[in-house]
């Protein structure tokens, strides 16, 4: 099973800023992990801080994958765009978080893509990508 | 008259996707039939998933053409910056939607865009574009 | 194609006041101009101040007419009976506005009837209603 | 490691109604199953629709489990004195929902409980309990 | 002391539209005077229409820079994205405003930077950028 | 025992559109059948679009009646000039909906007329309309 | 001096009904008091239940009248089309209410009448009509 | 036909307390009386203060009964533990109140039961149980 | 009858500023006119920018006066305080303004004192200084 | 005088979780020291976390005592049918808080009981308790 | 134990008026008996209308008292620079008021002063003030 | 240049509180020290707790005064009184705020002066006045 990982904006920075929110690991490292650990699987990752790259990737993203993982950030609480392109395919997509939303700003507490994604998977730290990598799965 | 007709984010998908929402036609066959029936005006169009690109579009605008045409999409609820560069151009927009944005959720019913266009057309399918073209149109 | 052209409280005023929001011709002039120009449409015209009426006038509609172009002016704000004859006939009936609504009060920006109308035009003067009729037309 | 999955109001009818929101599978075969397979944890489960038999649930988990698996179910949205709960205990507690609670009622996306819970898993069906047991364990 | 100033969405149009709000006078022109005048610090400038560019150029600032002088014009009200960067960077942004949005729209009078911000000053016409700049000297 | 009941805008239309609403059989039909089946009261009926005509039945009720039955359909949710009306009349008022109306839009779960009626009955089809006449019933 | 005074729906019933809020007088016994008193004045009336009927006068009262007493009762509160016909008429329009609307439902505490008319008198029972026509005098 | 009726909090002191809101007569014998009035049903009755009693006995319910009148009291407006319960069931549910709770505290306007609920009847005092049960006949 | 006319914050301006909004006369050369003309009433008045002495202007009133006229400017619509003091004590008091306060900002329409007045009057000019003395007479 | 503490749902862990919040102290050293120092009054306690068996204790009460302190906890805000429990009995009732609920989270500042309660104590730790018992007599 | 009892606006009519709400006995007898009955403390009172006065009495009591006893009346709940002397001050403040807020109008349920405050006392009548008292006391 | 800084409410206690907010400086010396080094300009200061004394140096700055910075403090969002007094002035007026409001609570989010301001600075601790001195300079 092909998976893509999107993440967005200031996801690049992670490991690098705001430890106590996002932890001290960098994507990379996880990454090579968790793709080290899920065999079955094949991951790709995507990384942009830029609203119409996230769209076009996510309206790409059936060509080659079967599943998306999406961390949209702080595109989730704003774009409805991003969201109308996660209803315009027909691949499932997880919406994930890092940090856990619910302790935050009232403003991060409504996704726009929610509705729209076949499940959300929030506050697990990096492991949440994990989590959502195996919602994709069918048995394991 | 020129006139240009700029689509926003996810468009690119139209006739591809939710057809129950947006018609079996893509925008190419549309406008290629548009301007053959429409001889007196000259039709242009842009597409872009960029925020940025179609503010830049409604910037550069006034130079070639003598109206716009604007399906800003999602974009319509969620960007002021958009709103402000139909502000800040001295020909007119008309804002237009394919689907009745009225029978769908609340957030899609608020227009950033509106107060700075000439009118709104909402609901007619791709004939709202025509119907935009025409309301540039002094005379027929 | 027979069409009824309805509109609501204080359009009998066309022409004679508030000519910044709603221009200077009567909408007598104007119907005849319209009917004039628009040959394969049989065009009927009907106003009242009173909801009653025009709440009898949409349910009467289909057995004359196959389409109806209503500005329901104030009512279209404060109206769920309007909007219930709107639901409750078979033909499409078209929302216009002659001044752009979204430019006004707050309270012209939310409409009963748009969610059962075929479509909405805003803001093109009198031409609304022009381009309304237009839109309810197959093929010109 | 000891998990107890502790499960709220109406989901003792799980299998036996509404199987297009909550699925055909009763709790009790999918419990057997996800202990099945995953070995290393010892799992529990515990059903009450009482608030109150809930909360002593949460009050004396720590004495025998490492973590909890919750899915308040309705209390999820009305129970403060459950957030009181989970928030006085030391042992992380995940929330979860079978159904993906973004396309349900609004009052459906509010949660009590999601700031004081280490982390919600919404959306997956049965399979949001395997993954919500995942996030509890360190390394599988 | 080396302070890069970055504009917005539309900022590129100043001096060119909308003198009522926004004054004559070109940035560049503005910009060459402020430098003239403020000898002890080095300025950069940077505009963009960009959503992303605006974080890159956000996100890199530290490197080069010691302060950032930040009008995020129209998405000061709408990008989480931008405030999420202004918040990740370890230098100090300061909030700038040409117009006294106060005294515009409702939308206008929310600034998701704010918080993250040292400060903000609204309402200056151009000269907001010099006090901007002063607020981050030491001392003069 | 004389009761009066009155039906709002569009219910003249009733068993002839929207049965998923509001069932199959006419009002006369149905009236003739209640009338039939409840000997002990004197049943009369009265229908209007016109918030007046509505306004001035309830006004004259007392002269002639013992008790009032009112479907105000659209009106419910819109006339406080009605609701006054039924305030000022000493003989008991009940509210009766054919649908139920906490399963539409929430725009008709709001009840001007509730407060001063004697009580409300919705949601039983026609029947809602025979349980309002028991209502006013003091012995069957 | 001309004056027209225009009482809304229900008030009809006047000194019939709920004396404690509106008084004993009814209004045709305090209507020939008034005249009697004020006597460089020519006082008219008119009542309505009819919301088109209040506008139709409205819209005929610069033929005959140079000042308005307006009363819409339960309609100040509802009617935007009143509202307009306030706003259309070039003579001056009083708003009145007998009673203090201060003191009761909230919802009687919104006029979409006022700010189209010259000034707003509540709240001193019938005595508020003679004071309107005071206000719509030049020099006493 | 097998009717249930259930009762839930504080509703065991009907007719001890705040008779000007409940009436006088206790549950009990007006219960006694209505089975001896409605020959042609068999009805059954459960009071409960406790959410989770009164949930089990809804989801019992149709085991052995038709139909259930539902009085939730204060739970219609916070328990949606007991609303999905309503909607789990097969069996239609009435919603009933003894009060008008339209002329009470805005708390009580709310219905979580009632968008499940095959009707609501409110205000008839004790006569509201004899109606909710008419309601569930189909003829009599 | 003795009246005392008390005046808010910054009405000792009167006359000075803004005389678009309150008229160019000052209110010392009105207040002689008025009392000039009302000849039956002796008329007092008292200004101050201070809520502590218009409380206490108002404690002490009742023993001189039998009527209050009070145009709090604006703590009219932020003093609670100021409305205690109107609720404390046995004269009349007529709230009055000066300008249409319902074609101003939102947070000008409400008043914290009209529910405890005997009634209000707006947007007269200063002439709502004289109609609201004429609201305290019994008899002219 | 007998009085009766009733505490709500998770105050059974008091003095052993969130000392930070609520103290160090037990409920029950607390309760002996406090009999101990009140001897004119006779104290008793009820603790649990049953809604259910929180409402039977206020609907008991008058029996054997003619006074409650209430410390309903998170109750306080999301249980109607405790306040009409409080507002059934003819006792007085006294809502205490040991922690100060102002400082703490929005939806723990409403409280459904307060309306119906002799008066409230809040924020001084376990001594509320005893200003509640004080409270409640007439003379010490 | 030095204690300042302060009042706020309008209660130097303690005693005299609205005894429905504030009992009948003045605040002067009142203190003395207080004063009389708690010899461990030594009292001391302020009142004034001014809010000046009151935040001038809060920012020299640390100098002379361990404890501030608060009724700040309506300035509870429109006073921010009140809370905010209460703030900067290191010793309690207590909160109190004579009548139970609750029972009255929306807006003297806010406070911006019980954030501050070390705890609130509402609706014992004069008694408050006696509890405030004892809840600063360490030992009685 | 003659400018006058205004101080509100507890700005007399500015250095001796809550440093962690405002810093530990006192005004004075930080006044001198600004004079010393403005020497362009010619500065008085202002600081009153009193509303009404604010309000009249507002009124009184322009005989002496070509400018005026105000720190209203707590009054700023809550005096409409002195927002007025802005208005009603003809010299500049800049509003200043030593702590970065926003991110304080919500309701120092909301200011009543800034509409009627030149200009707002926020958050640059005791340099906000230089920086609002400096915003009424012409040239330096």
């Amino acid at each position: 099973m092909k998976i893509l990982i999107i993440n967005g904006p200031n996801l690049n920075l992670l490991g690098k800023r705001e430890p106590e929110l996002y932890g001290h690991q960098d994507f990379d490292s996880y990454f090579g992990n968790l793709q080290f650990e899920m065999k079955k699987v094949e991951l790709s990752r995507f990384q942009s801080n830029s609203e119409a790259e996230l769209i076009e990737a996510l309206q790409k993203s059936p060509e080659k994958y079967e599943g998306v993982v999406l961390n949209a950030a702080a595109y989730t609480h704003t774009s409805i765009a991003l969201a109308d392109a996660v209803r315009a395919i027909s691949i499932p997509v997880v919406e994930v978080h890092i940090s856990n939303i619910y302790q935050r700003e009232k403003f991060r507490q409504q996704s726009y893509i929610a509705p729209y994604a076949k499940g959300v998977i929030t506050g697990f730290g990096l492991k949440s990508y994990e989590l959502a990598v195996r919602s994709l799965l069918e048995n394991e």
